[in-house]
């Protein structure tokens, strides 16, 4: 305003606020009978008290009063490292129940999945094995997921920890291993191509999702040394406290079998090393401070998590087929080479599961129900995605359908037979048959209505009564050339994909003909309807 | 093994490979003819181009040889923060289509959250606007979205960019302004509290769906500067590769109106900081770096997502009783006060759309065809949590049934009306009838099925023919006692927890006294069928 321009910003750091005014001053000639401020960038007028908690980097303006106009544009230095909730809090709100069902199988998924993965080059049998350790005579609650995989380096653990580091986020040193590079797998018959990491986020999400303390521990097949690393809510909130780096920490290195670091209430952690000399490589995920109401439902719904489990993994576990029971079906060698094991210890007692031999009541129902199969393909243009499908008719047998019903929802609808065909009913949804798996396991939360071509809304009529169009079920397959969700629970777009125009299907890749064909085979062939035509004498069933 | 223990780690930070060989064989007091290795904790074995890459800190062993065993256990420091991609691909994965709709609305979504938020204390009316700009002659593509809220303080822009850092974030410092202190909102009918910040993710997230440079340009009420901060993936990848600090950047300071820093490409920001001095307050987020698909989904179209817009946002415009557009239907004064404009700009063709006067077909039609509607309140235990619900009945008129069908959708099933009423469908879904809103805001992946008390399941029949019973629509509310995903396109456990026996119903809150009783009421009063009972004379209908 007097033609002297009092507005100056300065990075200081010095003792004293006195000793501050005195230089400011000093510094910008000002006289003793004018009145300026000291104030932060959001002008928030400096005193004493104030003082004592500046930065030593913080920006200050000297004003001739709080709401002066700047004259000149000033930069400010700021930070903004991500919040260690981003670790902490990134699983919490990721798994929500799909399709109405509870969801802990989703986010032990992402372990398996990784396991999986570390696991794709195993001369021998891949073993997963999933320890839900609630016996308080072991130490507090722990969730275990151990694999004997490829392990980590104490520098590929290092990255674990890293949020959003993947695949492939790319590095040059020379310190990385040839191995390192990623290298996308050929294709492979229903993508079970054991290449389920994506994001770089889903054990973090994963372990999260179930307590605040992990610890990873890992021998990296190839050399001597097990390493261990434990991320903590409880240790962010130290450091917070302290001022100290956020994102720092220490790796253990030790020899297999060395559990002199192990305390009181982690003795569980000693049956676990105690294991390890016998191992080449392996990765075990130990997961504490697990929230309560996720402990009761791992205990209480044992048989739903594990079954969903079953479900996501159908593929994985029994090979391209399926887990076809009957006589007479292939079988691929894939089939005894991955084994997924669960255990529950609760107070001495231990139930053990291996989901290898647990028929899981959804894939496997809707194979054996199935009197035929109609195979095809979709190219989607123009990104070149390809998707496998199977249909399977699940036909009439005199008395009744044979189409699967949920077994979660069987009780629930027995009594509502009554209204569910009648006529009348507005606003009803499409049939959403079609399951789909990415890269060889289930995402859950989406499922494909039926297309043109299979729908009784196309067909034109004739032969084919309508209710074969809703008799049978499906499976799409694809590789990670369709993208899901960072919590692998939803396909981004593939059904939007899918029913695109550009969308190309080869149909009946099994020797049958055309679609329409098969169904009136299915129909003619397979459904038995029960129709007295005169006696022809007496038969005795021997196939019952 | 020869009694003298040479496996010792050291912290070195030394100029040449030689030197350190020389100190080691000093410092260790090994023999010339012994052989040794200096290798990292990955068993990385040092040679000279290896050392040059070490980095000061780096753990390192010397060692007999390549694999011999620790006999003592190690530590190593490592760091992990969180890779940049944190940010950048926050939001790459998270919105995908729902319901099969194209999911663009949803990220615009998270900003017009936060516009709401910070309007939420205007005292005249609170606009948001929505600008694309597609116009070559304004500089590059841009989406921006405006409002003239209470803006940030550099303090407030900081935390903006701090992934994860929520309101709920505790944090004590004589620099918070006391407004800073979360205050959790009063309960207001149908939970529209304005209040819809939660994870302190979503405006990331939305910012780098749509490109990979945001611009924040921002006014705090009641200071006098404006701040603007950029965040770019490119200005990430420089500091990568120049070693610098990831999340460290400025934040420019300036007087409303100064555009001198504004480069020719971006000279539509122009326009935006030539309207700042009329402002008290502002917060402007400018999109740039736009991914080309979405660029063009979002021209071509245009009425979609606008449309979409509407629909989540319907509460909010319409106030809450929805946008009843019958006569003698109560307004609330709540409904002048949100603006939300969405101008389109391409090639000097500009579209305008006020979506305050604009319908969305889908609320708005759901509550201008009900006859009649029942309010109900559901109490989940033990959590406390409250939803309100409404049902409104589309009765059957003479030829036709008036449940609105999705404007989407009515081509495709218009040859569908063969097949879909036809008996014999197994497998049926149930029907997804109620919308659910969170914080005021749809949550559009959502929808909950019908509970036992208003399902033609548990109906003790007689009276009342079963049509009736799929021809209500709903709605529930609920505030953010139930969670939702950070997306905000699904909730958790809604449904879970409204379907649980410990859930109690609070049925008829508008007056009707039970439920079987108004829809009793409903069939008698508003179902018009066609019947002939006898000549009675002739009507001129003046209705028509
Ligand atoms: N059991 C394991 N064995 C070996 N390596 C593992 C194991 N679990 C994780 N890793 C390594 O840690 C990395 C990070 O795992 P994380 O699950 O967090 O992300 P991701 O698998 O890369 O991606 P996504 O988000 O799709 O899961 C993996 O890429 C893998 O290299
Ligand atoms: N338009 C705006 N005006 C004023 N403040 C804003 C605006 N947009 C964002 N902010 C501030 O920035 C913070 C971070 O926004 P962001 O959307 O990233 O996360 P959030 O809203 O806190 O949580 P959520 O993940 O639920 O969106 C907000 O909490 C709010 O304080
Ligand atoms: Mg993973
Ligand atoms: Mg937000």
């Amino acid at each position: 305003q007097e033609g002297r321009d009092k507005c100056k910003t300065k990075k200081l750091m010095i003792s004293t606020f006195f000793l501050l005014l005195l230089l400011l001053l000093q510094e910008f000639g000002i006289h003793s009978n004018e009145t300026f401020v000291v104030a932060t960038t959001d002008r928030i007028v400096l005193d004493f008290d104030r003082f004592k908690e500046l930065r030593d980097d913080t920006t200050l303006y000297l004003l001739q009063h709080e709401h002066q106009v700047l004259p000149a544009a000033t930069e400010e230095k700021i930070s903004f490292m991500p919040h260690y909730d981003t670790l902490i809090k990134s699983g919490t709100y990721e798994y929500y129940a799909s399709e109405n069902k509870e969801s802990l199988a989703y986010p032990l998924a992402e372990l398996i999945d990784n396991a999986l993965s570390a696991t794709a080059k195993n001369a021998g049998t891949r073993i997963i094995e999933i320890r839900m350790l609630f016996d308080e005579s072991l130490g507090k609650p722990a969730v275990i997921v151990l694999d004997n995989g490829r392990g980590m380096t104490t520098k590929q653990l290092n990255k674990w920890a890293v949020y959003r580091h993947s695949k492939f986020t790319k590095e040059k040193s020379t310190f990385a291993r040839k191995e390192e590079d990623y290298v996308r797998p050929d294709p492979v018959p229903r993508s079970l191509n054991s290449d389920i990491s994506y994001f770089g986020v889903g054990g973090k999400q994963a372990v999260f999702h179930f307590g605040n303390v992990v610890r990873m521990i890992s021998k990296p097949v190839g050399l001597p040394d097990v390493h261990e690393l434990v991320l903590s809510e409880e240790d962010f909130e130290k450091k917070e406290k302290n001022k100290e780096d956020i994102y720092s920490t220490t790796i253990l290195n030790r020899k297999p079998g060395d559990c002199s670091h192990v305390s009181e209430d982690e003795r569980f952690l000693r049956t676990i090393i105690e294991e390890e000399p016998g191992k080449e490589s392996f990765t075990a995920v130990v997961i504490t401070g697990l929230k309560q109401n996720h402990v009761s439902f791992l205990k209480d719904e044992f048989v739903v998590w594990t079954r969903q489990l079953a479900h996501i993994y159908h593929y994985y576990i029994h090979g391209v087929n399926g887990n076809d029971m009957r006589q007479g079906s292939k079988k691929t060698d894939h089939q005894s080479k991955i084994d997924i094991q669960v255990r529950l210890q609760i107070h001495l007692n231990t139930f053990e599961l291996i989901a290898s031999k647990e028929p899981d009541f959804f894939q496997t129902l809707y194979i054996n129900s199935a009197a035929d199969t109609f195979e095809f393909k979709a190219s989607t243009a123009p990104d070149g995605g390809t998707v496998e499908g199977v249909l399977r008719y699940h036909p009439f047998l005199y008395d009744r359908e044979t189409y699967p019903k949920d077994p979660d929802t069987i009780k629930d609808s027995l009594d509502a037979d009554d209204f569910e065909n009648e006529p009348g009913l507005v606003n009803q949804e499409e049939r959403r048959i079609f399951e789909c798996y990415w890269n060889g396991r289930l995402i859950p939360g989406t499922k494909v209505t039926e297309f043109d071509w299979c729908s009784c809304k196309g067909a034109k009529g004739g032969d084919i009564p309508p209710e074969c169009y809703s008799r049978f079920s499906g499976v799409l397959f694809t590789d990670d050339n369709f993208q899901v969700t960072t919590n692998k629970m939803t396909f981004m777009d593939l059904e939007l994909k899918l029913k695109s125009k550009d969308t190309i299907f080869t149909l009946g890749l099994n020797g049958q003909k055309e679609f329409v064909q098969w169904l009136k085979n299915c129909h003619q062939n397979f459904d038995k309807q029960i129709k007295f035509v005169g006696f022809k004498g007496i038969t005795t069933r021997t196939d019952v």
